[in-house]
C-alpha cells in the first residue's frame, strides 16, 4: 500500500504565478514541472527543481504545447514529428536544468491539450514516445490507463506509471469520462477520499456504471490551482496514511525494467 | 597547424530561414547552433545537428537572449543569476534534442549582446560560467583573448577555445576593436586571407597598431549570414590547406585537461 | 474590365524576411500585411504601408492566428469569442501604424489556417465578422465566393471583395478545391493567365468539372513567397492590360454600399 | 480640488492573474491598461475596456517594452525610432479593442523600463512622443514632473497630466527620488495619506529636503497588486473627499488646448 502522490507545479511565469507550490510540496512525492512552452520559465523551473530537491520530492518534466497564451489548453494541430521536437526540447531544458542543480529527472508527463491529444492518437502518441525513448529510456512516462501514450510507452520498451485522477470518472474500459459529460467530475470530497481508500485496498476502482475496474496504479494525481485544492490534496495524503498507506516518490515504486512494474 | 572553422547556424526560426546553412555545412568543422532565443526552434534545432553529425561537424550551443525579435543583438539589462538560468535552459535543450538524435554537444559560445555583454563584465560572465560548469564541467567554451568569459572559464577549470575572427582588428591588448571605431572591420578579402595565414605560419597577428600578438588560436570564425560570406569561408579553407593547414573539428583540438589547450 | 491586383506582403519577422515585398509592390495594387501574430512586426508593418502608401497601393490588414513559429498555417482550437478579440487587436495595431503614417486601411483579409477555418465555419466567422463591423463598419472584407465569411460580412452590412485564386482549382458551388485533392493547385502559367483573360472577358471561370461560374470578382490574389511568383504577377498584370483591362486599388472598385459592388 | 485617482490595470496574461482590477475599479476614475507587451492580452484588455467603461473610468494605454517575461521591467537597449513603432502599436491595438466597445481611449502612460528611460533620455522620449502625437493628438500623457516625457509632450502640443505619486518622495527639482536611495519610498500610510491632503490644500508638496514644491497634479497614482494596496488607494480616496475634494476622471480635468490645463 505504497502510492506516489504527484501533482503538476511550476506553473508560473516571468512576474506571474499560478497555484500555491509551497504548500503543495509539503504534501506530494512526486512534481511534473512545466517547461516553459505552455507555464513556466528557466528561472522558475530552476526555483522549483530546488525546491523539491530539497524535499526529497521526484522531478518530472511536464510537456506541453507552446501556447503561453492557452496555457497549453488548446489544440494545435501541428505535425506530430515536429512536436516530438518541441518534446525533447523540453526535456532537455529541465534536465539541464536539474543537472546543473545536482538532481536527476525521474519521469515526465504529458500537459493539457498534448496530453489529451497524444492519448486518444496512436499516430501522435507514437513519434512522441519513440523519442522520449531516444532522449531518456529509463524516465518514467505517468499515463492514464487505456491511452495510446501508454500503448506507446510499453511498446518502446519504457517504464509506465499509471496516475490515478481520483476527482474524475472513469469508463468501463478503465478512459476518463470526458468532462463534457454529466458526473465526470466528483465534486464532493468525501466521495473523492472514499475512492482513493478503496483503491488503495481493492487496488480496482469503480467505473461510472458501477463495474469494478482492476487498476494497477502508481500515483494519484492532485490539484493545486483551485481553491480547496491544497486541502483536498492534504485529506487525500491523511486518509492513505489513516488507511495504514505510505506515500512515496514515484520513481521508488517504479523500480523494475521496462513496462508496468 | 590544425585549426578549427567554426561558423553560427541554425538561425532560422519556423518558416524564416537565415544563412545558407548546407553549403556553409560543406566547409566548415564545427558549429555553434542557436537554441530558440534569438533564433532557432526544436524543428531547425534537431535538423542542424543532424546535417552537421552526417558530415562529421562538432555541435555546439549557441546561447543568447531571449529576443527574437532583435536576434539576440539588443542588451537586455536582466539579472545575472536568472540570465546564468536562461543559459543552461538553452544548453540543456540543444543537448536533449543532440542527446535523442544519437549526437554529442562539445562546445558552446555566447551570441551578440550576451556575448559582448558577458566578455566585459567579470560579474556577468562568472554566474554564466559557473552554471556552465555544473551543466557539463566538460563543455568547451569558445572565447575571445582577454576577456571575462575566458577569465571566468578558466577559473571554473573548464577547456578553452580560443577564436580568431579574421575579419575584426584587434587591439595591442588582444581584445577585438569596437565595431563603432575605424579599421575595426577588415573588409578586404586578401588582407583577411593574409591574416589567417600569418596567424597559422607565425602563431601571431598584428594589432591595429602594427604590435605582433601571439594568439594560442583554436578556431577561426567564419559568417554565413552575409552576402559572399559562405564563399570568403571557402577561401579561408583553402589558404589553410594551401599553406600544409588542416582544419580538425574542435574538441580534437581542445583535448587536453582544464585550461587552454 | 478594372480588377485589383492583391498580394500578402510584409511577413518578414525582426531580421528575417519573407518574399521579395519591394518588387511585389511594383506590380499590387492592394496589399494584406502581417500585423505582427503569424509575422510582421510593428517595424516592417510601418515601413510596409509607408512602402504601400508612396506607390497609391491600398493598405489592408492580413490577420491570423497568434503563432509566428507555425506561421499562421495550424490550427488552433480558440474559442471563438476570444479570437474576435484577437482580430480587433491586429487590425487596431495595423490602423494605428497606418494612422501615425497618414494612411488609411481600406480592407482586411484572414490569413492561413483562421481563414481556412472562418471560411468554413459560420458559428466562427459571424463572431469575427460582428467584431470588424464593430471596429470599422466601413472595412472592406476581402473573401472568397461561397464561404461563411462572406455571408457573415453581407449579414453584418460589411462591403465584400471577392478574390480570385488564379492558380486554384474551385467546384461546382464555387467554393475552393482541397489542396489534398488532385487538380487543386493549377501550376501551368499559362493556363492561370488563360483563367485570369476569361474572367475579365466573361465574368465566370470554368469549374474543376467545366461547369460556367459566374464570378464577381474585384480582386486577383497573387503571391510573393515562391519562386516565379513575382514573375508570375507580373505576367498576370500584362494579360490584364493587353487585354484593355486595367489594375486598380480595391477601394476604387468597391465603392458602393453595403453588400457586393 | 478635484483629482483623478489613476492606476495601472488589466496585468493579466492568458490564465495569469496580477492585482485585483475588479476592487481598485470601484476606487479610480482612470485606468492605464496593458497593451499585451509587458502584461495584457486582447481578451484581457477587452475584458478591462468594458468594466472601466460601465463605471464611468477612464480608459488609457500602458505600453511597455515587449518583455512579457520581465514584466516590462527590464532595460532593452533598442533602437528609438523602433520603440516608437512598438508604442504605436500598442496604443493602436488598445484604441481597436475600445472602438469595437463602443469605447475611447482618453489618455496614456508609459510602463516600467521604458518609461524610466523615455522619462530621463530627451533622445528617446522625442520619437516616442512624435509617434504619439501623429497617432492621436488630443491623447492626454500621464507624466511625471520635471522629465523628458514632459518635455516631449509639451513641445508636441500634447496635453499632459501630472501624476503624483503619494508613496514616493521628490528631490528639490521636482523628480522621483531614485529607488536605490534610502527614503525614496514612503511606506508609512498615513505620512502618505497626509502628502495627498496637503497637496489638495496648498497645490504643493514637500521635497525630501523639505522644500515647498508646488505640484499642478492632476492625477494621483494607486497601485493595486501588493498587499494593502487596494485598501490604501480606498484610503486614499477618502482622505480627497473627507477634506472636501472629489475624484473625477482625468479628461474632465484636462479640457483646455495644448499643455498643461
Amino acid at each position: 500500500m505504497k502510492i506516489d502522490l504527484n501533482a503538476d507545479i511550476g506553473e508560473g511565469f516571468g512576474h506571474y504565478k499560478m497555484g500555491d507550490d509551497e504548500a503543495l510540496m509539503d504534501i506530494i512525492t512526486s512534481a511534473n514541472i512545466a517547461c516553459g512552452f505552455h507555464a513556466g520559465d528557466p528561472v522558475i523551473m530552476d526555483r522549483t527543481i530546488r525546491l523539491a530537491a530539497a524535499r526529497g520530492i521526484d522531478i518530472g518534466a511536464h510537456v506541453g504545447f507552446p501556447d503561453m497564451l492557452g496555457f497549453g489548453r488548446r489544440v494545435i494541430q501541428a505535425d506530430p514529428a515536429e512536436l516530438a521536437r518541441y518534446v525533447v526540447y523540453q526535456l532537455g531544458a529541465l534536465e539541464g536544468l536539474a543537472r546543473a542543480a545536482g538532481c536527476q529527472v525521474t519521469h515526465m508527463s504529458f500537459h493539457g491539450a498534448l496530453g489529451n491529444m497524444a492519448a486518444a492518437d496512436d499516430a501522435l502518441a507514437e513519434p512522441l514516445i519513440q523519442a522520449i525513448a531516444e532522449f531518456d529510456s529509463k524516465l518514467i512516462i505517468s499515463v492514464s490507463t487505456n491511452t495510446a501514450i501508454e500503448r506507446a510507452a510499453l511498446r518502446h520498451g519504457l517504464r509506465c506509471a499509471t496516475a490515478f485522477l481520483a476527482d474524475r470518472a472513469y469508463d468501463d474500459e478503465g478512459a476518463l469520462v470526458s468532462r463534457k459529460l454529466k458526473g465526470a467530475v466528483i465534486e464532493d470530497k468525501d466521495a473523492v477520499l472514499q475512492r482513493v481508500i478503496e483503491l488503495l485496498r481493492e487496488g480496482s476502482i469503480r467505473s461510472i456504471n458501477g463495474k469494478t475496474l482492476p487498476m494497477p496504479v502508481k500515483q494519484i494525481l492532485v490539484h493545486g490551482d483551485t481553491p480547496g485544492a491544497v486541502a483536498l490534496a492534504r485529506s487525500i495524503r491523511e486518509a492513505i496514511e489513516d488507511a495504514g498507506g505510505s506515500v512515496e516518490p514515484v520513481a521508488r515504486l517504479v523500480q523494475a525494467g521496462p513496462g508496468h512494474a
